[in-house]
């Protein structure tokens, strides 16, 4: 090959197939995108280490964890900031901490809408331009916080762990895909049948964690499944206590309804977005 | 909990909703699955190190590469066994090390018949009941042979590069995940419109590597892709030389051709395998 001849466009994703091209050509060491630090900071004077045990009124720091194995799962690198209290200037030392030594910041809110305002507070604080977008109008993720910062990204998101992973999803995972330079990828998805009518506010977006049934068996062909083609599962919406993270844990995947649908009926062939 | 009630179904994948639920209970340890070690060995006295250069009629040990990455990216550990020559008794040998030290032997072929023929001896030196089968209706992948040896799967794939990845996703992903004990879970799928006419040998099937076209921007709204329906996608199948790596490299996805069609037209939504 010529030198400086385009083998892999930048941003490429280093599959086996993108490794097996390189290595016909000889080259076994490349250079590749520094992982963004992703600083993490949940705040609440009810959040508790997730060893230590509950008093009433008290919940374990789930939303650190959950939110540090998605940033290490897209590329990023987990910068733990701890648990900080209702206390203002607590929350900023903390943010401008992790504001120097990370590339993003993500902080989770205690459950009472003074923190909420507290994390807007802090961000404005922390560098301009500040808060761009404080409440969206989706579901789950209705406090959630876009902001910037001295050319840094800084998301407040809710606290309770299902919106905060949700939007997560949203909104993390291509604030990496950004930094680390990735080309766009398709998404990956299943087409199913939505097993029940699910209502949705006008103007509103939803996303619904779902269950997809009946998972075929995986056949020893592997990929050589039957009957190919997404509709043969249906999409079972799970329902519950809108804060329990073991909805997502038994989901297979996320279903939108856009917001310009009232809802989407039995039957109806859905797009579910994998998690 | 009550000691004993079931938290999380064996198998499960630790997705960052999986360690939530955990962290929710306070359970901040736990036993995941041993990663099955496949050992990986490729034959062909033409067959050279990647840091070589190849001289006329020599190729570069690509296999070993695109299929440990595989290996490593479902899950297990890839253990090298090098390079073997084209005799029957170093085949042996090395084959018969990796059945020792692991679960899973991978050995790919050179590119003669009679090569191909000496990884079915060999398979059926090794243990019981050895061959299973030798020869699947597939394009790739007509040489696979498939064996069993004293409990341990045995793969044999072809030399050539396309053929021995894309039969690795078919045959050695599930093998690994099976032996992980890995819940089955919904394959990511991306239905798409086929750009031109794919024509197939009815009994046969077709797995066409297809890039798929316009990559929608990702916005920075992440998931909230507008118009969210996998058709928004062109799958255009990518020709040129079958054993040419970096057709996969610039591939998306795998588009099978059922062995019942006798090709897909233009214009047909059809299934694409993300890989």
């Amino acid at each position: 090959m010529a030198q400086g001849q385009l083998i892999l466009p930048r941003g490429s994703q280093m599959r086996p197939a993108e490794i097996g091209g390189l290595i016909a050509l000889g080259i076994t060491s490349l250079r590749v995108a520094t992982k963004p630090a992703v600083g993490l900071i949940s705040t609440g004077d009810e959040v508790i280490e997730p060893n230590q045990s509950p008093r009433p009124g008290q919940v374990r720091d789930i939303n650190s964890y959950t939110l540090g194995a998605l940033v290490e799962t897209t590329g990023g690198e987990a910068k733990h900031y701890g648990i900080i209290p209702d206390k203002f200037e607590a929350l900023k030392e903390a943010a401008a901490k992790a504001l120097t030594e990370c590339n993003v910041i993500i902080i989770t809110a205690g459950s009472s809408a003074s923190t909420r305002d507290m994390t807007a507070e802090v961000i404005r604080s922390l560098g301009e331009p500040g808060v761009l977008v404080h409440g969206i109008n989706t579901r789950p993720g209705k406090p959630t916080i876009l902001g910037v910062c001295n050319g840094k990204a800084v998301i407040g998101l809710p606290g309770n762990p299902v919106s905060a992973l949700v939007n997560g999803y949203l909104f993390v995972v291509p604030v990496i895909e950004k930094l680390l330079g990735a080309l766009p990828r398709p998404q990956a998805t299943i087409m199913a049948r939505l097993t029940v009518n699910l209502p949705s506010q006008a103007g509103r977006e939803d996303w619904w964690p779902v269950k997809l049934l009946p998972f075929p068996s995986r056949s020893p062909y592997g990929m050589l499944r039957e009957g190919a083609g997404g509709e043969v599962y249906d999409a079972e919406p799970i329902f519950g206590k809108s804060n329990l993270i073991f909805n997502l844990a038994s989901a297979d995947g996320l279903l939108r309804i856009h917001p310009d649908a009232t809802g989407l009926s039995a039957g109806e062939i859905v797009e579910v977005v994998l998690i």
